[in-house]
């Protein structure tokens, strides 16, 4: 089932190699090349040759991640290091900023993990005003902020600098940030912007297959997980830094997604990571001027969900016109050999989500954008 | 570094794929036709192709397990299970049978989840008598025992259906068991046996890379579940079931390592699981044998630390001769292209352990214990 509906992608691509035609908002597309990465031999995770692979891995990573620290490895999807962050970071109660489904999930997260959380609350698509969580910072009673930098569901991207800013003018709050596709697609500071987590997973903008998540620890946050009772010890991040400053892996690692992110590091330092930020944004501006042709020029009445200034340069959600579901949309897309995501949770129907990151040009989504003007005018 | 290290292994490989030199006791050797399925495209894990999938898979893994239940799948380690064996699995106190790192490290998975635990403790290499266990549970105030079935650290093999009669006898004592190096190698019977929770990872006797766990959850165990606190999110074995009936997965799988499980699970199904047990016995027995013969006939004084009856299947730990360390003579095998493992823990330079596992053959192993008895007798 799966290698026919692989060899359907192979047989209706715009190039040989079968690349440029899988626009889901995760996972993405991977390259060949970076696929084949896989077929390396197994190693032992104890001995000098994961060494030499963990040192290698982290030159690229710091460089994604802009910091000076280790970037943890974490054999698991981005999810688990959501819960990583609740129960190393928040001591007894988070602000969480919700506006969307991802950023409602981190609440979640919190709370499952028996700490408590108290949402600020915008509508889906709409991004956090950094001056509302100063004031509410103000008041006391919260030591650490869930947020969600590129909101998957809406498209919405967060002004984390600013955010971030406003959690440091108060001594105890530790900001913790799901960058799942933010990280190698959208400009992020790690260290600059001083942030005390921040997360991704494998099969984002970093275009591997999923299996891996990566996140980079402030100083404040270790402190904060020494201090913590009850974090298990799959997430501990005590336990990642002790292994990873030996460059080992407190568990058996996913070795083919690191043999992956192997070759896609050199990938990216070739392409230079603020030359992948400006492919992304081109991505993203082709997308609106799509959008605003569409409207402008064909009487299709679609528009961009977020708010300019305030749109992922990674995925852009497209708002439907009204009393126009875009489940048949998205589903002669896929007859076409084309898979773009549909919306998500209340918003199935409202929107559809293409996913342009990872390794896609603008060319690449000028051909899906081409493909869903013909169907969105037949 | 890593493609050179592979490359060298090729080069002493004694078949043409290059399989048959790797015996560490995890993770295993990956056939080539195995590692290949990871070439496969990605695909969107909420969608019609994952259900196809997932579907398929359930039906190899249920005969793995021996279970007419699901077989859950966990994007992390083994670790990730243990932990999700104790946060969903003990209500306030475990008998924690201990015989060797991992059965160790079980105790302390338990404890670092906030719950108690209380150690059965056996020397390194022994196994636990089931009366003992009896004993203590008579005496009130356990929920649960956390038990591992083939000790990684050791190749001690605990009689588990033996140990699950006797959790039976209580109402209110569920068996959490670690056969992360028994199933797919040793004679396991999840549903016959009624073990509450039995878990594994892919890197071990499944022969694939790591990144994927797998455990059946009894219903007592769900019934644990439910009533649990503080699971979080990402262990938690509601969720998995949740998401699992409808052939999905809570958050996104590793999906190369499901692509090679599926290669392997029709390679298993050509095999049989029985077949496959006997071909672990066999290897064992092989390895028995050599080192009986090292001992009567070579002179050199080998022993096999678990104790007759009680010898894993999948790996062998082998006791040195007095006064001697195995750390040389793993490192003179590696410098011939062969990796086996060294001796864990407080066993390090005491032992060696032979991971005779997965795809490997009593002809490839042959062929190590050759070069074994070439470096131990030079």
């Amino acid at each position: 089932m799966v290698m026919k509906s692989s060899e359907a992608a192979l047989a209706t691509t715009p190039d040989a190699t079968g690349f440029g035609r899988f626009f889901l908002p995760g996972p993405t597309e991977v390259r060949p090349e970076v696929l084949s990465a896989q077929m390396r031999a197994m190693i032992g995770h104890r001995g000098a040759d994961i060494k030499a692979l963990m040192e290698k891995l982290q030159v690229g990573l710091k460089d994604v991640f802009r910091t000076e620290r280790l970037v943890f490895l974490s054999s698991s999807s981005a999810t688990g290091l959501m819960e990583a962050a609740a129960r190393n970071g928040v001591r007894r109660k988070a602000l969480s900023l919700v506006n969307g489904a991802f950023s409602q999930r981190f609440a979640q997260i919190v709370e499952a993990c028996s700490l408590e959380s108290e949402r600020y609350e915008v509508p889906w698509g709409e991004v956090h005003d950094p001056q509302v969580v100063r004031d509410r910072l103000g008041k006391g009673g919260i030591d650490a902020i869930t947020v969600v930098h590129s909101e998957t569901s809406t498209g919405a991207l967060n002004p984390i600098e600013e955010i971030s800013r406003v959690a440091h003018e108060f001594d105890d709050v530790v900001i913790l940030v799901d960058s799942v596709t933010g990280v190698a697609g959208a400009e992020l500071w790690s260290d600059r912007w001083q942030l005390d987590f921040v997360l991704t997973g494998s099969q984002k903008a970093l275009a591997l297959p999923p299996g891996l998540a990566f996140a980079v620890a402030s100083e404040r946050m270790m402190a904060r997980s020494r201090a913590a009772r009850n974090k298990g010890i799959y997430f501990d991040l005590l336990q990642f830094q002790k292994s990873q400053e030996q460059m080992q892996t407190p568990n058996t690692p996913a070795l083919s997604v690191m043999y992956a992110l192997d070759v896609q590091l050199e990938r990216i330092t070739a392409e230079t990571l603020e030359g992948r930020w400006e492919r992304h944004r081109a991505m993203r501006e082709a997308t609106v001027k799509w959008v605003e042709e569409m409207r402008a020029d064909k009487g299709v009445g679609l528009s961009v969900l977020a708010p300019k200034g305030f749109r992922s340069p990674t995925v852009t959600a497209v708002r439907m016109p009204e009393r126009s579901s875009s489940v048949p949309v998205v589903a002669a897309l896929k007859k076409a050999g084309i898979v773009i995501g549909g919306g998500y949770g209340k918003l199935k129907e409202l929107t559809f989500r293409i996913g342009h990151m990872g390794d896609h040009t603008v060319a690449e989504l000028e051909a899906v954008l081409d493909a869903l003007e013909e169907v969105l005018t037949a």
